[in-house]
């Protein structure tokens, strides 16, 4: 451990109750020949070029599957490469996924047209459970508002169809680059009024990662705009209900040797082409923006890892929510990554599926609707 | 933004769903070589010397009160000082601390010996809600098992009975240098069976904050040796049921420009001589050791900030206690430091103050018990 300069360093000053104003020292050094680590006036932090070694509280295949994940070279094609290619490259890491967790999770998919929106309804082989009958999950998969329709909705719905015993509708949405917001809104609707032929609303969950995590947000305010009854629950994973922004924004690149997600440290969203003609402060787009639009949330499931760049908007929509009465359950797993759970292999992956099946199971509505004719 | 080397940087790779077995390229560039940021094949990460303004997510004052607290020079006694020089020092900060929150919150301070252990009965000046009569607090303040009695638990206390207009019993257990473990877990228990003489078990919560956290864990593993009741729910601040360790443990120093915690990253309980004696397997010290203690505790409040070197091992402390089924709440405020809530003056305080009061009114009993002579 590196021996730091400074008075007081035998006990860290974040062990006395903090924030008061204090009687200290005016810090007269020169900020350009200050070694780092320190803080100066205007709270901004200079890190030391330090090591940190992966987390002690994840498990050992986390280790390993960081370790492969980024410390290796990949070779991603260039942002201005063909969508096609770059779905392609995308669609493989997700195809391998999606069929591992086939293996481990069986699971029927079967490819349905609802409300005019192509979707994939994913049950488990040894069928729905009897108090599942009757509710229906709707995944929004990841994939920067770009990719991930297919393999990538897949991944993420196999495993929690499977240990919920539940049906999964994962969403095929228009997006990027062919397609712009709203089309991705329009298109969850068009499924969740179909779904609503069949469904009470309180036995419909909605869940999605990364950009399917805002879309989710985005289809909460979408449903508020065209008047239909919420959802009974909702789970935005590595994603927020606002803005990215935060800690985390700068540390999560640092940690794991990737550039940061273009516009996350500043609150934008050009990271896809999707969001090129929207406004930042428009509540349909980013919800946060309105207390009103975001208090007539459902209960909210987030969840990410420590070192997902979107952890901070995560825990600052959790805050938020809870300041406008929202039910929230937040998790955070220590070290891991963006959308670790895809990788059904890991233990916390395992972990993230069975408190997300628990999450709906407790928060959905139990009675069945009888079938109604033009819904 | 430094442009990073490495192919596919248009995208970071943590847009792909995370963690499959990729076929990526071997790396063969020697480590020692290698420029930062990159992850070695061991998943250590290696960052450069970055900059890390004050997060977007907090507030101004939360930004003036980081830089006047991390950005200053503080005279903190040192480690091998005398303890009652220590003592003065952080009860001159508490105490500022906490006048500054009478005056938000007019209380009144009532010394009482309850069990034969010394507390202080906090309670709203305007009196106990009609609600919260038969309910009771018991604080337990933080300060490294070696300072905080008195004004630490005051500043803890107060804003907390006054804005849930509850009762707050702040308990001076003996800590070290003088005494060692198990003394506070004693005297904690002795407060509590002094309450149960009045107070049904669900009726009673219990939450600290740092070394006040610890002991709150600890307090239900005692209370579980000494076959008493559960309480009806607990709160653990800016600590964990377990070791502390994580990424946290490497990354709040670093922000703060201040050392670790002594022990802190490798699990060691060495910060304080309270423990110079235990085993950190027992499961009296760090109830996470027990599946089976961890499975009893009651509903818990788990709250922090992003900033906070325990922050970790409190995301540790949810996930190990949803596992065994224990019903969980965690709220994390971005770019916040550890016991923040002891200002009184940050919004994000009294959104912590509002979290705590009605986590504890969702969670206690409400039936008042008779008084049953002999308890």
């Amino acid at each position: 451990m590196h021996r730091l300069p400074a008075p007081g360093w035998a006990v860290p000053i974040f062990l006395v109750a903090g924030g008061a104003p204090l009687t200290v020292a005016a810090d007269t050094s020169d900020p350009a020949t200050k070694a780092p680590p320190f803080v100066s006036a205007d709270a901004t932090a200079h890190l030391r070029a330090i090591t940190v070694p992966f987390s002690s509280f994840a498990s050992e295949e986390g280790r390993t599957a960081y370790g492969r994940l980024f410390g290796g070279d990949h070779h991603a094609p260039e942002a201005d490469a063909n969508i096609a290619v770059r779905r392609a490259y995308y669609d493989r890491f997700n195809s391998a996924l999606a069929r591992r967790a086939e293996e481990i999770y069986p699971v029927h998919i079967e490819a349905q047209v609802l409300g005019g929106v192509k979707t994939e309804v994913i049950t488990p082989k040894e069928g729905v459970a009897a108090r599942e009958r009757g509710r229906v999950l709707i995944n929004l998969h990841g994939g920067a508002f770009l990719w991930g329709e297919g393999s990538g909705g897949e991944i993420e719905s196999i495993p929690i169809a499977s240990v919920g015993r539940i049906a999964v509708v994962t969403v095929a949405y228009r997006q990027g680059p062919e397609f712009k917001f709203p089309a991705a809104s329009e298109d969850v609707t068009a499924v969740y009024r179909e779904l609503l032929r069949d469904h009470k609303p309180e036995n419909i969950g909605i869940y999605g990662c990364s950009a399917g995590g805002i879309l989710t947000a985005e289809a909460i305010a979408w449903f508020q705009k065209e008047q239909l009854p919420m959802p009974g629950a909702v789970g935005i994973f590595c994603a927020s209900a606002g803005k990215f922004g935060g800690d985390s924004s700068f540390l999560a690149p640092e940690l794991s040797g990737q550039p940061p997600l273009p516009g996350s440290t500043e609150g934008k969203l050009s990271f896809t082409p999707y969001f090129s003609d929207v406004s930042v402060s428009d509540p349909l787009v980013l919800p946060m923006n309105s207390k009103q639009v975001l208090a007539q949330f459902p209960p909210t499931l987030l969840i990410a890892g420590s070192r997902d760049f979107a952890v901070s908007s995560v825990c600052q929509t959790d805050i938020e929510l809870s300041k406008v009465g929202v039910k929230t359950e937040l998790h955070i797993w220590d070290g891991l990554w963006h959308s670790f759970f895809n990788n059904p292999d890991l233990p916390e992956s395992r972990e993230m599926y069975s408190i997300v099946a628990k999450f709906f199971d407790r928060h959905l509505g139990r009675t069945v609707r009888s079938p109604t004719p033009g819904g």
